[in-house]
């Protein structure tokens, strides 16, 4: 497998070029940070998009939603998958230049365009959940009650290959026009990051059950900042 | 002005409707708080979704891109507008339960449905560009380099109505099945929030000029995180 994306005129920026990236690492690291993405689809013609959670399992990406869902629904109508565009964002800094134009974010980004497939196969629905589990907290899947099957029957599995994938980052400070440099306005950056705070547990929490060491620092945010 | 949006179809949850809120205020919070949203739109009659910057003022959304963008150009040869799906969301938290499919997230998000409208008008789109620079840093726009003509000219600012709203809230704990709570398993809430750093001067600033007081308490993330 080669160790980046195809990219194609449709993951090809129309500017900024120079931030985008293909390399799988990059694309991989950053839709496995992102806790949630944006799933846009088309209803009844017009775009939609829905915050949701994914996971990746090697090259493909999936999501789930309740069997009744607009996407769901929408992807079991569409034969041959139903035309997606799933965006994940990291928001790394605000970027403070001299010149109001020259204002930007640091940020790390994915899209992935494709079709949404509605995973059928029972084996990989479970692999599936199971990632979307651990995904947010890593052995999350083997710790708590698995789906029963009134459950997995109210449940839809949606699947996304990662082929048509493109990343875009933007790090560091301003960058101005040098006549701007002397202007006397602070520039700069302020850096962000999703941040997590003290666990807390469910009001009717046996005291007994400790906090899990999977919550602890193993993962993203939990890692950075606890 | 009702204190509410009008709930459509398109603005109806298919499930968890207890989550959906139309109120103005929570609407506007919503939008206010959050640094970006992912913008929805119709590029050769597939979905798209970029993340981009935002700023309300009134009932109006405003954007902006390179006037080379792909939305800025696709929104300039719709006469009607462009077809949008501009959507908003604030990660509050995971939410642990017992079984696989009560974990959740608490979250805030807004979709907004309607037409950009290319800005043409020169004071409006000085005002929403102001408005883009100070929704990040409030008043900052007063203390930066105003764009020069070539600037504006290479500048699209798009506005979107705030007409067919609506946010979709989860706060509290998890919710288990009355069977699942003695299982033995953690459950509970992780706190997330955006968090703000130690902003960090441009290289070449001149260190005679001190951090602004709108980069202290004045709006989330840094008001809280500071």
């Amino acid at each position: 497998m080669d160790a980046a994306y195809h990219p194609t005129p449709r993951t090809t920026p129309t500017r900024h070029r120079e931030r985008a990236r293909y390399d799988r690492d990059t694309v991989h690291a950053i839709l496995d940070e992102a806790l949630i993405c944006h799933l846009g689809y088309l209803s009844a013609g017009e775009p939609v998009v829905l915050p949701t959670t994914h996971a990746r399992l090697g090259e493909t990406l999936y999501l789930h939603g309740s069997s009744g869902s607009g996407p769901v629904q929408a992807a079991g109508a569409a034969p041959a998958g139903l035309p997606v565009c799933v965006t994940v964002t990291l928001l790394d800094g605000l970027v403070l230049a001299r010149a109001a134009l020259h204002h930007s974010m640091n940020f790390r980004s994915v899209v992935v365009r494709g079709a949404a497939r509605v995973v059928g196969d029972p084996a990989e629905r479970s692999r599936a959940l199971n990632r979307l589990l651990d995904h947010v907290a890593p052995g999350r899947s083997a710790d708590c009650r698995a789906p029963d099957a009134r459950e997995l029957a109210a449940t839809g599995v949606l699947a996304v290959d990662l082929a048509e994938v493109s990343a875009k980052v933007r790090t560091g400070g301003p960058v101005d026009d040098p006549e701007d440099q002397s202007l006397p306005h602070w520039a700069g950056v302020v850096p962000l990051s999703l941040a997590a705070g003290e666990p807390r547990a469910a009001a009717d929490l046996d005291p007994g059950i400790p906090l899990p060491d999977y919550l602890g620092r193993t993962r993203a945010p939990y890692s950075r900042y606890r």
